[in-house]
């Protein structure tokens, strides 16, 4: 067998290693009792508008193609619908046949790194980032670059960026809002990174692209904007999910967007149908295609994640601990208040609060909260942090 | 941009090109006048039990649960259900650890192909094969050997087959129903082809793995048996999708099962398991995951495919064509009258008639008619049949 996959398959994710004490744990002393931070769920059910979007859709008389085969690159009205948002909400060019849907962000990045990239070449990413950006890079043939950012703010190191881009660079990978920082970039961040990108595309006559992962856009509070990148830079690949908008993360729908501004953008496109044809996938699940169809601009009631951030960062910060502040997404990624985080959470354990070392996302010495849980626990949950916080004399 | 990707994106199927043609063509002469056999598209509906049991899963009260991410294996009480199933229909040991859930059949595929895969390996399949199995081989970083059938019958040729057993050989993929040639594999045949794979493999020292491609293993005609192979071959691989039994081919939904009798079948589930998460499946669509788990051992209406096969197979014998006769699938292979198979298929298109020729399934000289369509439209279609023959003086 192929021990690459055996050594992804058995290095479980230190993630679901916690989820996984923290079942077992609850059938011990009571769910109430375990103040589980772990996992990236959504904890807000799906607007009524995907709800009512399914049972119409089921109410049509051609089942045979509701749940039928769509094109590869998906089905034509779901393509315009996103299209249109995308013209609508970010006023770039956007068009269907520039739309390719996919089983979630996950394939998002797949797909997008495989038509990319070639062996040997390298994609570059920012310190924290998403623990499986590694995997799918390597699938891609090519190696992650992860570089540190700007410790106080965890915004992008450009000294570091500048030093580490080089002829071998295929893309860079950004998230923004961050997982699992919370940190969003702002414009003169992102007018700075396409001017550098397009300075060295052309230094080194390689298209540099720039792939967005952006799963969390919606996920902003304090009407903090997240720029719009093929706006910015136009080698663009924008990865969409609306696992956490529309809280449908077992649906596994999302899409590929490449920005009709780019360098060769139809053959890039078929790249993408390419790679997308030689990792299996056929098409994107069909009903949820259509679903989200109609669902263009609208979220769950993420109302709640910024009261949690609300509650948990104030707190936090009054027992002592310290974080940078997340504008966006549901984690707070904070400092462990000693050197291994390892130990800190094990630490915490104790007190059954469940949190993730930040060495996984490639930031030592930090710890991801993910506030995607109900207001309750958070609730129920700070006097464990209050104890943990004494415990190492904050 | 990568290259192969860019071929394979830019290569459109033929299959898809001959049904755009028919779209066209239906635009310029009504599409009752257009008999296109190009898709593999289920033409009945799914069961009625597929649409109740998505109905009631949307009465529940736990839509976040519902639409939540699943384990990357899948629901444990789906897994657990599909292992119930195979223990009672096929009498073999299975249970909920060696099945692990899939977007569809071509997952399936490139998931287990890539977990077995070595650089340098050697998979072998029998010609005529589904297209796509080169594409998901060398995804895997292996080279596709498809060897000839024996051509009055196309069963396995097993003294090709021997020959073509090497230590390079990581696994043999079959396909039973046929695509495209609608034939079964028996007994003998399925003993025969376990005792080689033991033999061969203790000889060269490495494990052979089988790799079953069963989409269509419900699909069968006048009785047929579709012996199931783990019974009689320890280290096989069940690829298996809801596609054309449920009449769900656009919702992505099927399975890996990893005979529990493999050697070290811990370990290559875990490969499996690393290969999903490689590839960038995160879980399949978790609403059909739990939709399917209550349709273990339903089908749709397949007797409309068997009273098509009879229809076609008996009109076309009489117009002087000939085909092996197919005892599943929704696929007639027939013999073109003239050798080269695309100047008949063009021929045939002066017809409205609409046909793929055999080549991209590894087999020059035939053509592929997908019967998975209305018996309206097969009734209508005969008299052009027939005119096709009798231009051709049969």
């Amino acid at each position: 067998m192929n021990q690459r996959m055996y050594g992804l398959g058995s290095k479980s994710s230190v993630i679901r290693e916690i989820f996984e004490y923290g079942k077992r744990r609850a059938a011990e002393i009571g769910a109430e009792n375990v103040y589980d931070f772990s996992l990236g769920n959504p904890s807000v059910a799906p607007p009524q508008a995907v709800e009512d979007a399914i049972a119409q859709l089921l109410q049509g008389k051609d089942m045979t193609a509701l749940h039928g085969y769509t094109s590869g690159p998906g089905d034509m009205a779901t393509r315009e619908a996103i299209a249109a948002h995308i013209r609508g909400s970010f006023g770039v060019p956007a068009d269907a046949a520039h739309i390719y849907m996919t089983c979630g962000a996950a394939a998002s990045l797949t797909i997008s790194l495989s038509a990319i990239c070639n062996a040997g070449d390298e994609v570059i990413t920012f310190a924290p980032y998403f623990t499986e950006y590694k995997v799918f890079t390597e699938t891609a043939g090519a190696r992650l670059l992860a570089l540190p950012s700007d410790p106080a703010t965890f915004q992008i190191d450009f000294a570091a960026l500048e030093g580490a881009l080089s002829p071998k660079t295929a893309a860079v990978l950004v998230n923004s809002p961050n997982n699992p920082s919370g940190v969003v970039y702002g414009r003169e961040t992102v007018k700075k990174l396409a001017a550098l990108l397009a300075e060295k595309s052309a230094e080194y006559g390689r298209t540099i692209y720039l792939i967005s992962d952006e799963p969390y856009r919606e996920l902003v509070y304090g009407g903090v904007e997240v720029p719009y990148l093929p706006a910015y830079y136009k080698d663009t690949l924008v990865c969409y999910s609306y696992s956490k908008s529309l809280s449908l993360p077992g649906e596994r729908i999302g899409y590929i967007f490449v920005s009709p501004q780019a360098k060769d953008e139809a053959a890039l496109f078929l790249a993408v149908c390419g790679a997308g044809r030689a990792l299996g996938y056929v098409c994107a699940p069909s009903l949820f295609q259509k679903v989200i169809a109609r669902c263009q601009g609208m979220t769950s009631d993420v109302s709640v994640y910024e009261k949690n951030r609300n509650t948990l960062l104030s707190a936090l910060t009054s027992y002592g601990f310290t974080c940078v502040r997340p504008d966006g997404a549901f984690y707070l990624f904070m400092r462990s208040p000693e050197p291994d985080a390892n130990a800190f959470c094990e630490k915490a354990k104790q007190y059954d609060l469940l949190l993730v070392p930040g060495d996984d996302f490639g930031c030592a010495g930090y710890v991801r909260i993910a506030y995607c849980v109900s207001p309750a626990m958070i609730a129920r949950s700070l006097p464990a942090f209050e104890k943990l916080a004494r415990s190492y004399g904050l």
